[in-house]
């Protein structure tokens, strides 16, 4: 076998990539001879389909999740004590396709850090179908075939002044019931900070805004809202976060623009989040500080598990990895019964933002 | 004004109350001139009504929560350091309605303790009429008068050798379009323990069973099969504990008859499940064990936000005290990626039995 996996982390080698990957790389993941030695793992479709099917969205997509997944996990490893490195799982799913989850627990920098990558095909359930309606897309027929490659992560910091990331980029492929083959690509990124840092959040939202940009200057307002909208507990109305972007059904232009378009989205994660986690992550905090904290996580568990488009999509498909889909989910969570922050408290500062998202930039 | 209001725990008094509610009480709830006074606040509806109206089965049923209500939170109160009384929130509800919450927070005892009654009434909007017709309930009409009393409970314990407890018993009825008015009751009562004491388990399930008998012989197998199918966390496929009793849309004999049917259940939570308490309150136990009460804990958040369909009604209700809804939430939660007791284990044993429901008596 000429492939070598890296399986844990690379040390120097991993910034070096890191490095290239912040910045604004050029590199193709697809090559003629795809290099794969950099993943966490083996990819999931075999070698010999990558190679044979490169121009394939399909394959191109599974490629970009998987680089994005190791850069990534470099990046974060490199701010993480050097004897933490992450834990691999490459799985496989009966019906069909499989994926790689990394998971840092535990660890000084990262309580819970997962980073996971899914390329998984056969019948889509009636319910997932039905998840897919309720949001207005028009899919015809009950249970069909389809493929969806998908990176997504959660990142739960040990330190409250590092905030929490969200992001996730996927592709979809159905065939309807009239052999119509449909395809679209949706994803976002999105911080949720315990303490609010406005500083932070303005570069955060601009290394967005710069990614969205060099494809269409319309994008970033327009899927801004949009996360605002989606990160939303209603039951609580407030938002999750400060928000970032977040589209789904998109397919406005050629596939190959959309991709490209994706790409920039998921290569932004790395230059947008890491400098928070570099800033913040050996600030002093209090006992207090903490508990907020483990309060906020509470609500971050009740977006996932009630609102999550995700997380349903998930737990209704069959065979699904549940231990992939719900890493999301952080070590701990608290509860309070009739919890409120003290007026005029940092605390109450961060609330009053969730219950009116603002413009950043 | 006549009526005096208990509002916090009654010391000597309570536990007078607790010990007659425990026996095999012949009090009616409901007399010419009804005793409101040991409740833990006034009742959501006028005192003028509940005499007017006492034989209105609206009526019964809040009375008959109030006075389960005011015997739980003391028979509870009973097992907590003395300094530690349930908080007592009256509150309101703008479309029609309201509640009485009780909480123990942080007490010695119980970690987290809420018993909440509601009596809410307005226009059921579409998405609880549709949460209604998913599970079979033949209604007519999309948004539809309805009135709800209901007492619901979670209990969950500071020592992991004490096991949680929740009930709930719920009035409901529905006019529909036609102008016909249809009513139901549903409920149950049900134990999460994290370590296994089967002897504790035969005497929850014995209580729940002797309750049951007075009524109908079918009953408890009945609704002992229904609760394991309906308490289950089905992503994980285990349940999320080890039973207990569950009905909805009982309707099958006089309303007369269902009220005395539920009356017995509801009377029966506290020989039930206080006795356990008792029991196991002062147990020693280590942090690991601890740990897996966490754990065992993210488990129960998992069911309550992605199943349970009292929270789902919930959170679909405009209006609806959502901190009274979510206070089944216990304090503290924990997720571990890919956890799994070890083989051999008192936490491998609970694991088994819940993926495998048995018959305890």
């Amino acid at each position: 076998m000429l492939v070598r996996f890296a399986g844990l982390g690379l040390g120097a080698a991993t910034l070096t990539t890191v490095a290239a990957a912040s910045g604004n790389s050029n590199v193709d993941v697809l090559t003629s001879s795809p290099d794969v030695s950099s993943f966490m793992a083996e990819p999931v479709t075999p070698l010999s389909t990558l190679v044979k099917d490169k121009d394939d969205m399909k394959v191109k997509m599974e490629m970009l999740i998987m680089k994005i997944q190791a850069d990534f996990c470099r990046a974060l490893e490199n701010e993480e004590d050097p004897s933490k490195k992450f834990i691999v799982d490459r799985w496989t799913r009966a019906e069909g396709g499989g994926g790689v989850t990394c998971v840092i627990q535990n660890g000084k920098t990262f309580e819970k850090a997962g980073v996971n990558v899914s390329v998984v095909h056969g019948i889509l359930p009636v319910n997932a179908v039905r998840q897919m309606k309720a949001r207005g897309k028009e899919l015809i027929g009950k249970e069909l075939p389809f493929f969806a490659a998908g990176i997504s992560s959660v990142i739960h910091p040990s330190n409250p002044h590092v905030p929490t990331v969200h992001f996730n980029y996927r592709y979809f492929e159905v065939t309807q019931e009239n052999g119509e083959k449909m395809w679209w690509f949706g994803g976002g990124t999105d911080l949720t900070p315990y303490y609010l840092v406005e500083e932070d959040v303005r570069h955060f939202h601009s290394t967005l805004k710069n990614a969205c940009d060099q494809h269409d200057a319309g994008y970033y307002p327009k899927f801004k809202k949009w996360c605002d909208e989606y990160f939303l507990v209603s039951h609580r109305n407030e938002c999750r976060g400060v928000g970032g972007i977040f589209f789904d059904d998109f397919e406005m232009h050629s596939q190959e623009d959309c991709f490209k378009f994706v790409k920039s989205c998921a290569e932004s994660v790395i230059p947008s989040y890491v400098p928070l986690v570099k800033k913040h992550r050996n600030d002093p905090y209090t006992s207090a500080e903490r508990d907020w904290q483990l309060l906020r996580r509470g609500r971050y568990v009740e977006f996932n598990l009630v609102y999550d488009r995700g997380t349903k999509f998930g737990l209704y498909t069959p065979g699904a990895r549940i231990e992939s889909i719900l890493m999301s989910l952080p070590v701990y969570a608290k509860w309070e019964y009739m919890h409120s922050p003290s007026d005029g408290t940092p605390e109450a500062k961060l609330t009053e933002i969730l219950k009116n998202p603002k413009e950043w930039i």
